[in-house]
């Protein structure tokens, strides 16, 4: 395989800090929030919410409050997200609840402004081969996670987090989100074997995102605990305050409920 | 879908006894033992320590060895398994260890002798949609655990199924092995939404044979914690007194200290 | 890759005849007939509508009716064929054409039988690691098609032939039949890549099944073009007398005018 | 599907010019030239050269000059071609021999610059869902070329296809380049169904890359003929003076005399 510094023989195991969240360590890290940021109302309630159950209520510390500025979608004509004014939402609401904030970056010109809102950046599945704004990126110095295209080998993955290490960002962690495989129930399908293969092969953190594999709420809560269960270094999990009106991915969001009662047997299980 | 008494609003759950293993209820089973039925000292040696660990050492109940006595191989040269002599000394060391009994079959031929030394049987993942040999054994009765083919769908393994419900057999359950998709590092891969999808679209329990996905011994214990964590009624899970040394899957099978470590990890985090 | 007599290094290329037809030789071999055979009747009028096309019309030499006796259904409740009598119905529609005959086998009780009445014999994709199947095959000599199983490698196909090779039986060719991959809108997918890697890998005769793949009528013609262009030996194309009141397969097979012209299109191309 | 400009129905086929070839017209294109333009000397040397075989000898009219100034390597180590002066090398090679020219375009910010010099862009497999790229080159208005990602489905390429169109561009024709499907012989699989699915469901042009899907030279001549035969509007494939010292995509290169021979012989099969 033609990358170096992602592989596990390379140095010590990455670990790093988002706020006041690690990324790495033994304890899980869990990135919640909607897809999309569709308002300072919604993105605020999230953050509350978030706030109240994971830190308040279960006492986790490595809690992030993902939203998107700018979608990917399939087709031009859904709903492509409100851009920079959200980062400012976002950036309000994660000040106010107390919470680190994530975003998703597509377009290299838009890295640094979206550097410049929030502490952690990701980049989806569908830019994982996006040299030039991998290189940006690696750049401007944010931690990045890096999604798996659902196409993709784990070689091919692990050198596009190659293209960030080499350019110097040493914060970076990995986040499956499910593949293309033969299932006719699920938009796509989780391949758990590659946590611990991601482990193996790999000193970068591994996290799982939970909502994209299958698409379908009701599935959400199996996967996130058969992910903790394989090892995984955290989630990334989709939550809207009413899903079913979501502007994007209204399918796969859980609501509060849903949420908090996924997060509560997680902890049952003492995977949380 | 074209099937009908293996959907879930067709009737009420399956459940059903193997011995004194019950299938498909709260408590998990475990489908233990070695790839194949090497010697009748390796097979009773085998058996000893399964029920030792897993009956006398945790309390459970459902419990079953497994032993292959044909081997569906992929080469002609490797080896294919003892036949029906190896059937012998699986009865009699399941009998000794109080513990009940299944084999896989391959030819409907063999149907009829290997249903009279066993309590149940399985059909491999390359015998999926082998019509004549379902037909068979709907007609011998005994039950039988079908696996699903690495390139199956989820609607052809189900279908495939019906043909054992539609023979008049009701005592029938699933087995996920493993799917064929974007893995570099394993023989195959384990898609791990198909376990609460097909509890969701069918009434029949659905086990995860968690050695054959990975094909490595090293990602058992991860796939078997995944796999129960995800909701499965069971594990299907290889072990052989000496691994390096099988005559078949020697990469995948445990050894008895890897495990009991394996079962007494489920057994900790409450999955077992 | 365990397998042996399959390899291109281990000898000549094979070659055999079924009856008067040559498989492996320079000119393409044309498969074809219906997916079940449904009547007397139909058999006769398909045999004679091929023979007068390709041996009358266009000077074919090697030309092989196909019709399925016992048909490999997904769903136990579809049509399986109407078994040993259709056989006779077969022999004798080729006796009056003047045509070679061959048909599929699943149950290895069957094999004998359905060798007396045939002049070849095919496995189809869902037995192709069937391996008692394979074996009773080989011991009974008469010359098999071995299709690939829609989720097999390569690999995995070759060593499958082995076990007839290694059984001793010399007349084997091997037919693509289309794999799972990523395709919303065919039945299956036809990697033409296939094609030539297996004339370098093998020395077995590879032809391409071009009804299967997408299992669209319309699709046919192009397959066939490419499957040609691309070195198969072969093709194997479903054509009944009245497509969509076929029993199995209503989709996918041409009517005799469509095959008519699918034929004389691959002879303007120089293809036949 | 969330597409309505790229499907059949919404008007009638594309057809557009890139300098003097159609692209879209019942004559085939040919795309021609290497992996990534390694000097001015080699790539004057194989513009030279394709003119001479294709428009000079076999009297094509629809050629078009191919090289690559930005590369989408896999690894960071692995040369990432020469950037905007390669550019003005493939000018002055397209000039000199009188063919139009056609680079890929990665980065947004690139996409004016490449666009000043070239007659047509091309937007690789693993950009084919980057949507601000897409954008931006709608914007530009040069004819764009968009190949397939290796793990996207037919409707999710023609959905990225509408981002072109949707933002006012009609000169855009479709490359597909291999998927990843079961074949360990090649580095991809070339699906060859995919061809006439798209005249069927779309009115944009279809090309095939031949030189990706198996990624080795031996199998390119087979694909050409079959992507052809299936009714292809053209041909992408790759040609380098001295394939064996290439800076990139080595294995897959023709040499001058290999693709002068494949031309010919799909004139002799007057598949061109």
């Amino acid at each position: 395989m033609d990358c170096r510094k992602a592989l596990r023989e390379s140095g010590d195991p990455v670990r790093f800090r988002v706020g006041g969240a690690l990324v790495g360590g033994e304890e899980p890290v869990i990135i919640a929030g909607p897809c999309s940021i569709e308002s300072p109302e919604m993105i605020h309630e999230i953050a509350g919410m978030i706030k109240k159950v994971l830190v308040d209520e279960l006492g986790l510390r490595n809690v992030i409050l993902r939203g998107g500025a700018w979608k990917p979608r399939t087709s031009p004509y859904s709903f492509q997200g409100h851009g920079a004014k959200a980062l400012e939402w976002l950036r309000e609401a994660g000040d106010e609840a107390g919470l680190p904030v994530m975003t998703e970056v597509m377009d290299p010109r838009d890295a640094e402004l979206a550097a410049s809102y929030v502490d952690a950046l990701w980049v989806g599945a569908r830019n994982m081969q996006n040299t030039p704004l991998l290189r940006e990126l690696a750049r401007i110095g944010k931690p990045v996670f890096l999604k798996r295209h659902f196409g993709a080998t784990i070689n091919e993955w692990l050198c596009a987090a190659e293209y960030l290490l080499a350019g110097g960002l040493e914060e970076v962690a990995l986040i499956e989100r499910g593949t293309r495989c033969i299932n006719e129930y699920a938009r796509f399908s989780l391949d758990i074997t590659v946590v611990p293969i991601v482990k193996t092969v790999s000193r970068l953190p591994i996290l799982v995102d939970v909502s994209h594999p299958a698409g379908r709420r009701d599935l959400v809560p199996w996967l996130a605990r058969a992910a903790l269960a394989a090892g995984a270094h955290g989630l990334m999990i989709e939550v809207h305050p009413r899903p079913d009106e979501a502007l994007s991915d209204a399918r796969q969001q859980l609501d509060p409920g849903a949420f908090s009662e996924t997060m509560r047997e997680l902890r049952r299980m003492k995977l949380l």
